[in-house]
């Protein structure tokens, strides 16, 4: 899949910001905080950085604020660098996207050193808004102009796998039990509270079989990470998280076009591609954060990704074979539904979990000798995503 | 400025739609009329293409439709292949910036054969709607929110112009007549009526000294260009147009931060590093777009990029020597002021017109010998300017 020997690259810092509804933070101060937490990490002054990529779905219409890039490169205060800054928008993949421009930029030669940034700001406008807003990420005039919502269009989703496979609301719910588990020790996280099965089946009917508990929350957030080149990353750290594998894919806009509703096309093709780059099967990978938008998603990813067979992601999850310390750690971060969903830092959010979890830094969360690790962003309901595989080791 | 050497990189196909005010188009349409020429003109099938880079400003704000990279490759029929498809937006400059992501990926390695697309649908709103929008490239809290408007904030800056140097109306006028006539034998040209300097001087004053006749339409409309690497280009055409640059540069996103309003740092920077890339001059380039967004933006732009002394722009525009033919013919396709102005699109449209110039194929606009183009994007009032220089060969 590749044409030439890219240049390979690596993580040498990360920041985040905590992620939730932060009303005393502006889109700037979110950016500011991530970005000098990530330059912090990896022991720069901020000067080092030659240019910048910005993850963000919808300032324009959150905010009224487009050109968010340029705002980033401004607040972080290296407007006199003049040094580039770009906004990547690919729905709620724009953290992903954002980061696999920053790898292409390093890996080209054109730069050695890099940000990627992830940036949203979601609860300055209501609830029935922020879904309309949200509800952009779909096709406008086939799905959303006809009433349909995110919760919906996964509803649908959820039914169908219902009916194909026997999925149970109970294996739904479990996802949302195990990631509320995982949140109670990440301290930027969204939702630290445990809560159990009965309160996610007791929980509000959003669209049936989604309760309220099954879905993710509006969040505000920003991560950064700061992207070298291999060979100069060990000047910053001593333990540089390489990237294996860079990976993305499309689909139909719309879910009427899909050729199947209980897979997301973009994941399996895009996994299979980081896959291949990086040499490795899906037993290989220690440690995943995938994008559980709603319960259903995660069950779909970790089919979509080769961890387990079709239609088997809600019986593992329901005998615990994605906790921390199982077969198959997923969303040690608490995931999208408890750590936080602000959807253009998402994706860089979850890459902030997996360095942490490749360096033995995640605390209460570690997975026991994790040496890779993978992500998985969503764009919509799987018309983009992108997966990145990450390494302690180079080689 | 480069780490290490990235591959050369060459454009091989081009396609535009009409630009103007579409009124049996959407912004589908667009996308699928100017993929498939640039497609067709470049002799694929279309199935060559590995990846898609998207720019486009606002459709969040103008058609409530975010992830349009993911509406892109839908639609241009490429989501059976499930290729990535990633949008970018830097405000006006989406186009430019969408380009060079394109090159860098193919420069990385990672991709042979790329498309860069600009996409901007704005008439689908009033013209009052349209106006807040595009404020939403300017600072929102510190600019916008404050009622500035871009026909504002770049009258702020040719009060200033006129103020330091003796810049006359008659000379902003200059290149608005310019610009027009170019545009007569433009055929994608959103107007191709002569104008002269009395009706421009005559025209209704949006915010003094610009009138109406000074500043670019809304437009909609659609630019695509493929690339590839320089050595498979020659595959696909006898007559590859070569990057021999790509250059983007930031600025504080509110004039009022600004050391000097008379010149824009960000391409100043922007282009000193283009030149650097290339080795070049700028009295090595033949033919230049620019980006007048107002005709204060061109005067400007012509002392930034180094054809004209600062402070000179003006007296040179009024003296004839930006037109085809003379010393450095600037925006012989109309420009943004009368080929038009589709935001996103517009970086792209600009290299359109250079390949067709270096290609030799741009008929009554053509630039006798032209050998080396070069483009420049402005994002908002210069918080972001992206510069790239093209030549027919690639040494």
């Amino acid at each position: 899949m590749i044409a030439a020997k890219p240049r390979s690259v690596a993580i040498v810092g990360i920041g985040s910001t905590k992620i939730g509804e932060l009303w005393d933070y502006s889109l700037r101060d979110l950016a500011v905080e991530s970005g000098v937490r990530a330059v912090s990490d990896a022991g720069m002054s901020g000067k080092e950085i030659q240019a910048i990529w910005g993850g963000n779905m919808s300032a324009g219409q959150f905010l009224s604020q487009e050109h968010v890039a340029a705002l980033i490169v401004d607040y972080v205060g290296l407007s006199d660098l003049h040094i580039p800054a770009t906004r990547v928008e690919q729905a709620c993949a724009s953290g992903g996207a954002a980061l696999r421009e920053a790898i292409l930029a390093v890996a080209s030669g054109y730069y050695d050193i890099v940000m990627a940034a992830g940036i949203e700001k979601m609860t300055d406008v209501g609830g029935e808004t922020a879904s309309k807003i949200l509800a952009s990420a779909a096709d406008q005039e086939w799905e959303a102009l006809m009433g349909a919502t995110f919760p919906a269009l996964y509803a649908l989703i959820a039914q169908a796998h219902i009916e194909e496979f026997g999925t149970t609301p109970e294996q739904l719910a479990a996802v949302a039990v195990k990631n509320h588990r995982n949140a109670k020790d990440n301290p930027h996280a969204h939702f630290r509270n445990v809560i159990t099965k009965e309160q996610v089946l007791n929980s509000p009917m959003v669209s049936s079989p989604l309760h309220v508990l099954d879905c993710s929350p509006l969040s505000d957030g920003s991560v950064a990470v700061v992207v070298t080149s291999a060979e100069i990353a060990k000047e910053f750290t001593d333990t540089p998280i390489y990237v294996k594998a860079t990976a993305q894919a499309s689909d139909y806009l719309s879910l009427s076009d899909r050729k199947e509703l209980t897979m997301f096309e973009s994941a399996v093709i895009a996994s299979r591609n980081a896959y291949q780059q990086a040499g490795l099967e899906p037993t290989d990978i220690d440690v995943c954060e995938v994008h559980d938008c709603f319960t259903i998603a995660e069950i779909i990813a970790i089919e979509d990704l080769g961890f387990f067979d079709r239609g088997m992601g809600g019986r593992a999850t329901e005998e615990g074979e994605t906790e921390i310390g199982s077969r198959i750690p997923i969303n040690p971060s608490g995931g999208l539904k408890a750590s936080g969903h602000p959807v253009g830092a998402t994706g860089i959010k979850q890459v902030y979990e997996i360095v942490q979890q490749l360096r033995g830094e995640a605390d209460k969360r570690q997975v026991n000798g994790a040496e890779i690790g993978m992500t998985h962003n969503v764009g919509g309901s799987g018309a983009t995503c992108v997966v990145h595989i990450f390494s302690r080791t180079l080689s």
